[in-house]
């Protein structure tokens, strides 16, 4: 019998303690990599102001889920750490410049995010595009080291992953579904289709990515368990916001609460009740453990933890 | 003696001919790249409006330089042909999704391009920005299929010069400087650094990434050499887009005119005046085809054939 046969074992799972470390490992590169040093071979580095305005978009904030997501994956198929570093750092790219687009004027004109004024509040319009466009970029380039420090087979494996994830068939073209949908009455699958795109496909994506750090990359049963799992947290995590944007107060949320509401946006809450959204966010994370249960992992605690926090989550 | 030995054979060589069997297929490969279809192997497609945008800002328009770039070096090295169709498709999509950004009223805000109204006038500001980061998304897809349709090391590599030459310290990075210097006088090592980064990147970066369609990669020799051409030809590039700015008109141009001067941006013109532009172009010119005569190559007379179209052009 392995642990993660054993319901008691995500409570017995430190996930704190677990996160402590990796997190501290994502910061630290995080911050080492989104420099105005220039990469290796290259004339140039960054220019300064349009670094500072990523770095603001990237550092000191924010639940790093993706990367805690794409590192519980890796050791659940005792992946390529290096790989999977670079994952992480990298899912948090395309998260962060997602948020400092989608808080332009043009798009959802938010002045507040994770507690700080939104990047184009603090640097102008015009460096907020370009942060954003920069950081996508850089998530790439993250993926794709000189020599041999990741295989290159693990690099265009996620490195098409992420461009699906956070392409016009996912993240981009869920937000293009969205920015459509304001004001009107969106069906229960209407919004799930939005929600996929939107939030769960780079969440997946993280968990893919993760995934695919292993060598030969995951089984096909363990990427069937792993591809359930992404789907039902990412689509649990977007429940759960809905829930928290009428229950949380903006304080508590470091983002303005109420403000789907206000725009009108169709939500979960909107469409089933808050009731039937919370009993949803459970059933949600009953299918993603299930689907953990359903493949043979090396380490599947974490991943059986995240999926616990993202629900029982306050922010 | 081989052809690009002799003065002569860039005249002999016929561009257009050979251009234009090149622009069907890229034009064949883009239309059907840029679509709602869904990826292999994904559950959904991308939203029809998105898509409609991103295919406005990509087909039926532009040099298509960068394509032909790519193919031209892919073709010097007598490279894979699908890696390079794709890295062909990729570069111009890095290039349509800048313009879009670009064009956008926080930045240059410009209501006309390629003789049609930019992306946002006609689509309004965030499906703008949704499918210039969709854009962007897209070209790393391309650039790593499923299966083994382009070997895994020539994924890697190209995902790898792409993302540098888009990111922070290529094109986002010039656009950055761009942008900062608006009203203020900079010296001609200033302008030449912001131009290397916000135009030459990419131009420079899809030599490198067709040269990177050979099997083994280019030879160390060629790779200088390309480098060299990338660079000469990516500055001239820029050094005649300031001229055509002060010489020619909208209609010929395409683009709106005399905006450079309008903005008070400084340019080429500028800086050293018409006639010294003039010549420095020609110099660039004469570099280019310096650097392709410094290493052996299986077919350069279409790289040296761009060359003197990218000094030579009226648009």
């Amino acid at each position: 019998m392995t642990p993660w046969d054993n319901p008691g074992a995500a409570a017995q799972f430190d996930l704190a303690r677990w996160s402590a470390g990796h997190l501290a490992r994502v910061e630290d590169a995080l911050s080492r990599w989104v420099t105005a040093d220039a990469p290796a071979g290259q004339a140039h580095g960054a220019p300064a102001e349009l670094v500072r305005a990523m770095r603001y978009a990237v550092l000191d904030g924010g639940k790093r889920l993706r990367p805690l997501l794409v590192l519980a994956a890796c050791e659940a198929v005792s992946g390529h750490a290096e790989a999977a570093l670079r994952a992480a750092c990298a899912t948090e790219l395309i998260h962060a410049y997602s948020l400092v687009h989608d808080d332009m004027p043009c798009m959802d004109n938010d002045i507040l995010r994770r507690g700080k004024p939104t990047v184009h509040v603090q640097f102008g319009e015009a460096s907020a595009l370009l942060a954003g466009d920069a950081l996508q970029a850089l998530a790439f380039e993250l993926l794709t080291p000189d020599g041999d420090v990741v295989p290159v087979q693990i690099q265009a494996r996620m490195c098409r992953l992420l461009a699906r994830a956070a392409g016009s068939s996912g993240m981009a073209g869920g937000q293009a579904i969205d920015l459509a949908s304001v004001g009107s009455a969106l069906s229960e699958a209407q919004l799930r289709d939005m929600h996929e795109r939107k939030t769960g496909a780079l969440l997946q994506g993280s968990v893919l990515m993760g995934a695919a750090c292993g060598q030969s990359g995951p089984g096909p049963g363990q990427l069937r368990a792993l591809a359930a799992y992404g789907a039902a947290i990412g689509l649990a995590f977007q429940v759960v916001d809905d829930i928290l944007d009428v229950t949380a107060d903006s304080a508590t949320l470091g983002k303005t609460a109420g403000k789907d509401a206000l725009a009108d946006k169709p939500t979960y809450v909107s469409v089933l009740g808050l009731a039937q959204s919370q009993a949803y966010a459970q059933q949600l994370l009953a299918e993603a453990c299930a689907a953990l249960d359903s493949a043979e992992f090396d380490h599947a605690a974490a991943l059986r933890a995240l999926a616990h926090m993202v629900v029982d989550r306050s922010n």
